[in-house]
């Protein structure tokens, strides 16, 4: 179904692909921001637009991290993009699921290595006596390092801590999951390399307790489930693979992997982990106190395996922006060809879902329907954007071609007409298609809309 | 409207309030798991009850943070109870509103000085050349703190960095603001304190800028609409109040200040502050670049003021929980005098909406039943809690005193009668009264109980 789905939005596309038209006629481009050193760089592109548009955040470091796979400074776009790929995994891992339960752990501890936390004051003070012999000095700092933290490089470690409470959650029994989200510092490799805003990621992790006997098929489970879930929300999503971890690559301790890969036009990356882990990291954990960890399996007392599940959740977010990013051409009614940038992102993760515009007619009775009509979707949880607020003189076509760079999924154009019949335009970002609708019927419109494709 | 729906919530109580009871009987305390000492410590009865059902993660420095407004380890009650509390934050500030944009800045920069982030490779590797003079090891550990970053200390600075490029957003035009929600590091003042998991707090702030004619008024604005946001899901709204900052409380720069205050059973703490801050830090950010600065109020041009808004969202669940709790007494049949406790969290914020438990009759075939409607519930988002795979034999008395202590709305037990004629038992939490309902009806009830209960 998911599959069919994903065709029948590639068909829409296909059925307006006029792509043979560029070879034949030799016209100029109409709407066009790229250069053509640009178009050889599908990454430089893919970050003018994010930027242009309000995904990243102004200035090179953003971009540079996002496509090392860290997270770094969003715009309102993005980070809203980012919030509903976070609901998305936390609905289908956790709120769907009675056996999964959503934790919270410190994001400092004393046994990560990654990165250090240290008291600013306790620092400059202790620097501030430059004049001690060297030994007595870096005794001083030992004793400020003693007092720091780490911050966490994975969110492994923080549910397998938290093994024994929660046997109390199914009266211990499997399997049962630990879920969570939320920030940790990877540095790059190269020392040389900066810890702080370029190290930060945001993972999603479930950590799943099951019996030893069960856990290569839970493995082959949660592969299947979350190559489903992440092709769910694609456009292309042949662009998602698995590949099965052997040899050298294995996590110490792990008896298999599995990554799930993202094929980016500049090379492939890993978007997700999965390892049966055994029982080693768990056992290492609790100081092998094997009575401590036991459950029941069934009839059987045993002390499980941990598979888990980790996932970058800001490659995910530029994943999504990557694929669903198409060159569109069409011709105009005078024949011009125009070439057009849509981001074709899911109707459920898309940040904005409505833009509203004023068309023709008086402007301030029109944006007071507007303003209305906004409050009206707000209420009801329908991202609407006050396009009627921009008062630049911009034509339709052109505010058009924005909201497809944005991702909008519709655009709605009140006019005069409006005001004496309710009728109003709606222009869909995949069909391009307008149609006339009335303005009582809009709301419901959008909201099965969107509900049916997060349905599929 | 809310005032009626809390007077509504208490009056409930106060029909099954039997205290009066407690002097002229002297019956033995049925369901009391507290002793007397802790009855006199209501901060450690509170924590127990926490830690107990899953709200506060096990171990003594959970609950100390808590209580000093630091989050850490939430238990999966906990965990949902902020997420909620954070929903609803942010859909009152960002997504209702067309002039409030969502940011996402980094954790770490240059320019604040709470908690140094440092590579932990780097600090070893300085710290290993022990006999090297003073200067010499001063030195090269200051290079390594070149390298690191700060963690930041609040998310201010962050929107203030935003300020030029979201112009753009809304075509140069006051009002707008930028929302914020993420982890900061704020360490006591004490410098013997260690920094990490005790000064990790989950802040929520908006950044309003506006022209300076008006930012007075918009300050009283905020704090209205933000009392009445903090009132609106207490169960005791009075137990909120609102302090002018003055004299010498009053921020650098602040013109005026007010705070939103919780009145604990232990003393009052600050949850939100709001600050006037005029236009000084906007332009201390942006190196008085006035040029750069400015927008449009109608028809003048002028530099905006910064009107902030800053909750702790850590203390927000405590004050939630500590507000919610309440003792309950009530006389069974056999006359006896029962003491329970229960937290009455608002509908919308209570981490678990519904129970679902087995009455009499075959199990097997109950728990598919069960399981049937937990997952119809799950898919609708009702979170549901699976008490019919807890197999300890309790009685549904004792099963509902738990409930009553995790907050669960309400609790549905499905029995022999059920696979006969579809009818079921709901319990309510805050009447205590046990109805009949058809399997059928219960999902849309549920649905419609919690969205009535959030539109008030």
């Amino acid at each position: 179904m998911m599959f069919t789905y994903c065709m029948k939005r590639r068909l829409v596309l296909l059925g307006r692909d006029v792509s043979f038209l560029h070879d034949l006629l030799t016209v100029p481009r109409i709407y066009s921001r790229g250069t053509s050193h640009e178009a050889a760089d599908p990454a430089s592109l893919l970050v003018q637009l994010c930027r242009r548009q309000h995904y990243i955040a102004p200035g090179e470091t953003h971009a540079a991290s996002l496509k090392r796979g860290r997270g770094c400074g969003y715009g309102p776009l993005g980070l809203d993009l980012q919030k509903n790929v976070l609901e998305q995994w936390w609905t289908s891992v956790v709120r769907s699921r009675a056996q999964v339960f959503g934790i919270s752990t410190p994001h400092c501890s004393t046994t990560s290595t990654a990165a250090w936390v240290l008291q600013g004051d306790d620092v400059r003070n202790s620097l501030s006596q430059r004049d001690l012999p060297g030994t007595q000095l870096a005794e001083g700092l030992r004793q400020v390092l003693q007092r720091g933290e780490f911050f966490r490089s994975g969110l492994l470690q923080g549910a397998l801590d938290r093994y024994v409470p929660s046997l109390e959650l199914t009266s211990g029994k499997l399997p049962f999951g630990l879920a969570q989200t939320g920030l940790c510092f990877q540095p790059e490799s190269a020392s040389s390399d900066t810890v702080g805003c370029s190290s930060e990621v945001t993972e999603a992790c479930l950590v799943w307790f099951c019996s030893p006997r069960t856990s290569s098929q839970w493995l082959d489970y949660w592969t299947r489930q979350r190559l489903q879930w992440w092709r769910k929300f694609a456009l292309g999503p042949s662009d998602f693979s698995v590949h099965d971890v052997s040899g050298e690559e294995l996590k110490q301790g792990a008896s298999r992997g599995v990554e799930v890969l993202y094929h980016f036009p500049w090379g492939t990356e890993v978007l997700e982990t999965l390892w049966n882990l055994g029982d080693t990291d768990l056992l290492n954990t609790h100081q092998h106190s094997k009575a401590k960890l036991q459950c029941r399996d069934g009839r059987k007392v045993v002390v499980p395996h941990v598979v888990s599940v980790t996932s970058n959740m800001d490659r995910a977010v530029l994943a999504y922006l990557s694929n669903s990013l198409q060159d569109v051409q069409n011709v105009d009614s005078k024949q011009r060809l125009h070439q057009r940038k849509v981001l074709k992102l899911h109707p459920v993760l898309t940040p904005v879902k409505v833009a509203l515009d004023v068309g023709r007619g008086s402007t301030s009775e029109l944006r007071q329907v507007c303003e209305g009509l906004l409050q009206e979707f707000l209420d009801v949880g329908i991202s609407a954007w006050p396009g009627y607020m921009d008062t630049t003189q911009t034509s339709m076509e052109r505010q058009h071609a924005r909201y497809d760079e944005m991702g909008v999924l519709f655009a709605v154009t009140i006019s005069e007409s409006t005001l004496k019949n309710g009728l109003l335009q709606v222009r869909s970002r995949d069909t391009t298609i307008r149609e006339t609708m009335h303005i009582s019927e809009i709301k419901q419109f959008f909201l099965k809309y969107i509900s049916a494709a997060g349905n599929i």
